[in-house]
């Protein structure tokens, strides 16, 4: 008999049968996110309601199981994977999003898939900034738990830029609501943005009212062609003191570049096989358009060994090939891929690079890169091939590597996935004894029997010894 | 013999004669803010560096004495009044401030003037956008404690929003870091934004990094008169609609207006006695405003009963003459006022000024309004006669209700100043005991011998039942 059995059954008297789920295919979907590390849980409960939520809490804190959050299941640090078992609390039916066009804000489920924000918010002439890469499977639930980012995060700001308010449920079951719908909030202690980035740990959020931003008019896009990772790295530099504050600065390195032309088969855009790339997009109304557009392509000119520029969507469109391209093309190089999403001080663009090359060195593993160089939030791979034990021992190697160097360049270990089991082993590289004490110090004030994300963040998790189940995601390109 | 002497001759030892002084000058100086409540300490620490610091707090929690930090003492709310005696930390002294120009960012020490920032920031192009009304003695530590606003917020943002990274001391004296120089965060938990706006009682801030704009290339003014309230407030939302983002639309109600036209004896601006008045500004680069600019004549044109337009410096100064005139004038209504900084939602605004309007029917005191109609953060004033026994009782029932009221319209009580001691009793209005119990687990897992702000936010303060100091501060326009 499962440890938290007696507990289960309660909880199905409580809520009803159909709210509460145990047979082993809704345990097996509830058992892993995007890392596709798995544990299973003891119960996947659907709430029909906030007082089942209140319930729920209530029950966990009586019986001491711990809960999961989970909504679409795509984060990429196990923190939707119930490591401690207990119960999984699926929010993804919670899907409402009404706006308020006058106050220019939505008001939003937990479960709503991002992009379904903005395509509400269309028609009204506004939209939700936020844009992750997975913005058309990711719940807005997720976003505020990881803070989530994006490409166009150094123009338009992180998931907590643009949340308002919260309302829903503290650890130990309380209904709470921290902010209003209104820009300026003093009053009290910011358990909003306590709650923001703390991967669903803290509390649970039932509804959210975040703010929205004017459609812009128009957006312009350039494609710029560098002669070396250096050359295209010292532009992005020189882009940036222009502060002409684009909207998209993508760079991808020499080596992300030819697995993408290589698995193509034949060129992209007029990309050679060494270039390193930038894709620079700028938005806004159309008069201030006209003046970006000049300094872009007088900086281009300075600058790039060619490039190319519309202000067409469809020609966008094709711009933008050899960046959706990158990443699916990696899986050349070897069979498996440690993505990580750090972020480095401007002035350290060009050591990091150094610093990812010398682990190619010293390992002999390949390490391309890409990312938003506006906000130096790269995306650093390790390539190795998971079958081959050494390749592993190296990566594992080189992942720590690369964390530390991060940390001494200034930077921080994860800019928009957060911790959860996967970044757990490196906290003590970003944060002293004195901080992660305060953090937990925090967590045990208001979760005082560690029911929500237990075991995560805090408890270094060792992602090598587990091995990853083989299902296929619905928003995979390729094995990862 | 004080509760503390013996305390404060440890600190002495520790700290040397020069940084701890005890002398009735130093004491009665640093015993009030903004408010005049005064309240002596034991002791004036002026730390030389941040051992200090570490060492005071290590005492303080040895002793269980309480700290206040200050900074200028511009606070509106009395929290930097040691209402509990102990040491006040004076970091007026600490105004280190770096430009790094190509990170944008601005690092500073908490006793840096506001508008010194801006200052130093401006021959690189830049500028730190938030302008609480203070910023020209207001120091940024102050800034952070309250999460200040002020005009331009609705387009720009408030302190949170620029806020990158914090360097400091957890109330238990560990030195800690929330946060680095990049934009993109989610290492563990935010704690960085549950110190901006915890008023200086969950921690000391000694080092900021602060994300700094580009200076607009222009702006431009107007000033629109409306022929009453209603009208001037509808123009207002409608503004809004627009979706143009002005960086400044600070609405002025007739009363307001009639005051200062009173007061100066003529005209000003074309405005009539009985006109409810709005000034707009759009600022940006040329091609951005242009569009602006015609948007905004279009609304004047549509709503306003007469409007006048500059976008030369020395003719907007005139425009802003009225706004300036305002304040000080409603000194004509009575000799004392209470200022609160509530905020409400753009579809509260009517009703919010029909509240006031209540109030001053069944009060008899006048209830003038101003501010910042961009985002509901209006300052509502009610008037009476301190030495008038009756117009003190009705103001004490009338703030209560205008309190109450603000809350039921979905805003919230203090958008930009604070609870400190002045709103305490209004903090059960605002939010749930599950809410404050909440907020308190916190304070006392970080600051378990309740060190840093004792007495403030969580414990209702009467500040009726004392007398404020007869002191004239150095930026007041008159008697407050």
């Amino acid at each position: 008999m499962n440890k938290f059995a007696v507990a289960t059954e309660v909880l199905k008297k409580a809520l009803g049968e159909e709210a509460v789920r145990t047979d082993a295919e809704a345990l097996f979907a509830a058992s892993f996110d995007n890392t596709k590390l798995s544990f299973l849980p003891e119960a996947v409960v659907f709430p029909q309601d906030e007082a089942a939520i209140a319930t729920l809490l209530k029950l966990a804190n009586e019986h001491e199981v711990p809960v999961t959050v989970r909504g679409a299941g795509s984060g990429t640090t196990g923190a939707a994977a119930p490591v401690c078992g207990g119960w999984v609390l699926d929010l993804s039916r919670w899907t409402q999003c009404e706006i308020d066009a006058d106050a220019g804000l939505a008001i939003v489920g937990p479960g709503v898939v991002t992009q379904a924000i903005s395509d509400a918010a269309r028609p009204h002439g506004l939209f939700y900034p936020p844009d992750p890469a997975s913005v058309k499977y990711c719940t807005i639930g997720g976003n505020i738990a990881t803070n989530a980012g994006g490409l166009r995060a150094a123009k338009y700001g992180v998931t907590r830029d643009y949340v308002v308010a919260l309302e829903g449920f503290l650890p130990t079951g309380e209904k709470v609501r921290w902010g209003a719908n209104v820009k300026k909030f003093v009053s009290g202690y910011n358990l909003r943005d306590l709650w923001v980035g703390a991967e669903g740990t803290l509390g649970i959020v039932t509804r959210a009212s975040l703010r929205l931003a004017p459609v812009p008019e128009a957006r312009h896009t350039f494609l710029c062609m560098f002669a070396d990772d250096a050359s295209g790295l010292r532009a992005a530099q020189a882009l940036l003191r222009e502060r002409i504050n684009p909207s998209v600065l993508e760079f991808m390195d020499a080596l992300s570049v030819r697995c993408a032309l290589e698995e193509k088969g034949e060129t992209i855009s007029g990309i050679e096989a060494g270039d390193a790339v930038l894709l620079v997009e700028a938005d806004g109304s159309r008069g201030e358009l006209a003046a970006a557009i000049g300094k872009i392509r007088a900086w281009a000119e300075r600058y790039a060994r060619a490039f190319r520029e519309t202000d067409l969507p469809d020609e966008a469109e094709k711009l933008w090939e050899i960046r959706r391209a990158c990443s699916p093309a990696m899986f050349r190089l070897a069979d498996s891929k440690l993505n990580e999403d750090i972020v480095v001080p401007i002035e350290s663009y060009l050591p990091l690079f150094e610093a990812m090359r010398a682990v190619t060195r010293e390992t002999g593993l390949q390490t391309p890169i890409f990312g938003h160089a506006a906000d130096g939030n790269f995306h650093v791979h390790i390539m190795y091939n998971r079958g081959n034990a050494e390749e592993r021992a190296l990566a594992q190697e080189a992942i720590f590597r690369v964390m530390k160097a991060v940390v001494e360049l200034g930077g921080v270990i994860t800019g928009e996935h957060g911790i959860g089991l996967a970044k757990s082993p490196f906290l003590a590289l970003q944060h002293t004894p004195a901080e992660i004490a305060a953090m937990k110090a925090v967590k045990k004030a208001l979760d005082p029997k560690n029911i929500l994300g237990r075991g995560k963040i805090f408890e270094s998790f060792d992602v090598w010894k587990h091995t990853p189940v083989s299902v296929r995601l619905p928003w995979e390109h390729k094995k990862s």
